[in-house]
């Protein structure tokens, strides 16, 4: 990829603070005039820290950092965790020379370790100098932590820049996940603007992925719009905004833990588009559905019993199911595929299914992927 | 074990007709009298055929057979699949000299894969020159589909034989499972108080497993009671029933896909018991603390992060969590227990998890089993 600068006025910094180990760990990214600005996070009720501060931050629609380490995520650490993200951004904004308020801090990583707090104000002096305009894939490498590729985009819309890094590879669920992702944009919207535009482009993307189902106590999407490259057509914005933001969701089920395949499940036929999603996250997280395309295995029976799972009424002869194009239930009654046409649709690495309810004009999409051995193994040695 | 008998008036006979491979795939449990019998099944709306034909059949509370195959499910097989079940125990019906509308049918093992019926009517034939009063562990080995052992049991109560026998060991969730059991016995107790019994039994023992959270469609627990021991004190034989399906219950969990321990998960300070068994499933159904427990990684952010995501609210404050004796988190605060204490705990075979949420008197206990590399295997590559 060719260099990407970030919009105007934004710079960035990413470096090792020796937080666990000696792959970079924290990352500032700054705008030098105050920015609008707006964001969502987790709904876990065990929120991390850095949550609950960033949560009062953003209260009066305006900010100038982001603030992130990665390998810790300050969660479960109690009041000294509180303390712990006031001190780091006490540094920040004394370096920087901003008002702590308008920092917006982020941790993800092991939860209930307190946090190496003294480690991390050490490498704060210094970090204004060290600010750079091409740091966007440095920034996105900074906040990985199981990931196993830095994911980061760029767009121009007209004379305006659009920039957004996302990390995030289990324990990723609709709702918000263990992710992170962090919007920066030249563009002059003031904040409800901005938060409306947000929330909808989170609820098509980050909001429609899931790894396992679990949802995370750090979860945070946060955008600054500085203003310095003027307006923007909002519609124009909004389209290329939650595009960017579906395509770094695929990024992070592609890469959820130990996955080998992106699943995306298609719903329509529900009777709204709740029932849909509903039916969505049950499919995308079923560990049967799961396993049995990591085995490239047309166990579309799996499928079959998961729909019956749902909440709401199901007319079992109005339910069509399909692989790719290849249709495997049809109104109730099993389709004609081939086992062999199946197997090798499923040994391909990105996977559609396709359910039909026939019962409204409800529609969801949402991207998960397969379960492997590589999953059990990342998460069954993690913390140690 | 010794040889076990079967209940005054019950007889058995298992074998292979064929359905997949050369293992056992069919069994008939029949009373020489008319039973007083009960069942419940799945809440699944893809139910497989026999669940269909099989609610009918209990509707009048009496049976003399249970009919049961292994290795395919007859779901979602359309109409044809509820013809087949008609014709089989039609031809059962025929060769005991019992009423159709007295036989409860199930089938378990693969989804949406017509019944090789012409396979099992014509190994119907002579079964009643082969029931016999000793087959409880045949039937118990008929009806296994990826269980590993047979799981059966028997007890006396004064002069009554109280026996059971279950399948199941994926898919297995509370509220009812990929699992069937059947029970037999020579008491004497009428429909109503044996409908009440066994719904209070199986909430407290197979409502309370689970293994992946899928519910599956051809979950099935049904009792006969042929009366020819005479009456039962009824408390005592509920008391007896709950912990010979809790030991049940205990099996299926032991026995879950792959799984290599035990992992009973105890709520207390719940609301109520509602919500202490919501809390239940989702510690037990979560693939982070599942695969942590495998790998005795002593990860407790995980089952804080699981409680943060109640639907209901949650004081971190008064949350503690222990894994065995050893308190991990008290009372919102990570607690002291050595990570070589806790990783030693861990690698033993039956990890209990304690969680207190400190809210009130409501209270639950389930069972569930870890996530290891041999789930992926066995699920990956079912059908195939």
């Amino acid at each position: 990829m060719e260099q990407i600068l970030l919009p105007k006025g934004f710079y960035s910094c990413a470096k090792n603070l020796g937080i666990k180990d000696h792959t970079p760990d924290f990352t500032v990214i700054f705008s030098d005039t105050p920015a609008a600005a707006a964001a969502m996070f987790t709904k876990n009720q065990f929120c991390g820290a850095p949550v609950t501060v960033g949560k009062e931050h953003i209260k009066d629609g305006f900010l100038q950092a982001f603030v992130v380490n990665s390998k810790n995520a300050n969660v479960a650490t109690g009041k000294q965790g509180i303390q712990d993200v006031h001190t780091i951004i006490e540094a920040v904004a004394e370096e920087l020379n901003v008002k702590p308020k308008d920092i917006l801090p982020s941790s993800t990583g092991v939860i209930g370790v307190p946090l190496p707090v003294q480690k991390i104000v050490n490498g704060i002096p210094g970090i204004k100098s060290e600010l750079k305009k091409d740091g966007l894939k440095d920034s996105a490498e900074a906040i990985m932590t199981t990931d196993t590729f830095a994911k980061y985009r760029s767009e121009k819309i007209n004379g305006v820049t659009l920039c957004a890094i996302a990390k995030g590879s289990g324990m990723i669920e609709p709702d918000m996940a263990t992710m992170l992702s962090y919007i920066m944009t030249d563009a002059k919207i003031d904040p409800d603007n901005l938060k409306a535009i947000l929330e909808r482009a989170v609820n098509a993307s980050f909001n429609m992925v899931s790894v396992d189902g679990d949802t995370s106590t750090s979860d945070t999407v946060a955008a600054m719009a500085n203003g310095l490259a003027g307006p923007v057509d909002l519609g124009k914005f909004e389209t290329v905004l939650t595009d960017m933001l579906i395509s770094l969701a695929k990024d992070l089920a592609r890469d959820g833990e130990g996955a080998t395949k992106l699943v995306e499940v298609r719903v329509d036929g529900a009777k709204d588009n709740r029932e849909a999603k509903l039916m969505m996250k049950s499919i995308i997280n079923s560990p049967l559905v799961k396993t049995a395309i990591f085995g490239a295995d047309p166990n579309w029976g799996r499928i079959i019993s998961t729909i019956g799972n749902a909440e709401y009424p199901i007319n079992p002869e109005e339910v069509s199911v399909a692989f790719g194009d290849l249709p495997v239930f049809k109104n109730g009654e099993p389709a004609e595929s081939s086992l062999e046409e199946l197997t090798n649709y499923l040994e391909g690495d990105e996977i559609v299914i396709s359910i039909s309810l026939g019962k409204g004009s409800g529609k969801a999409t949402g991207w998960g992927c397969d379960l492997s051995y590589d999953y059990v193994k990342i998460n069954g040695e993690y913390t140690t």
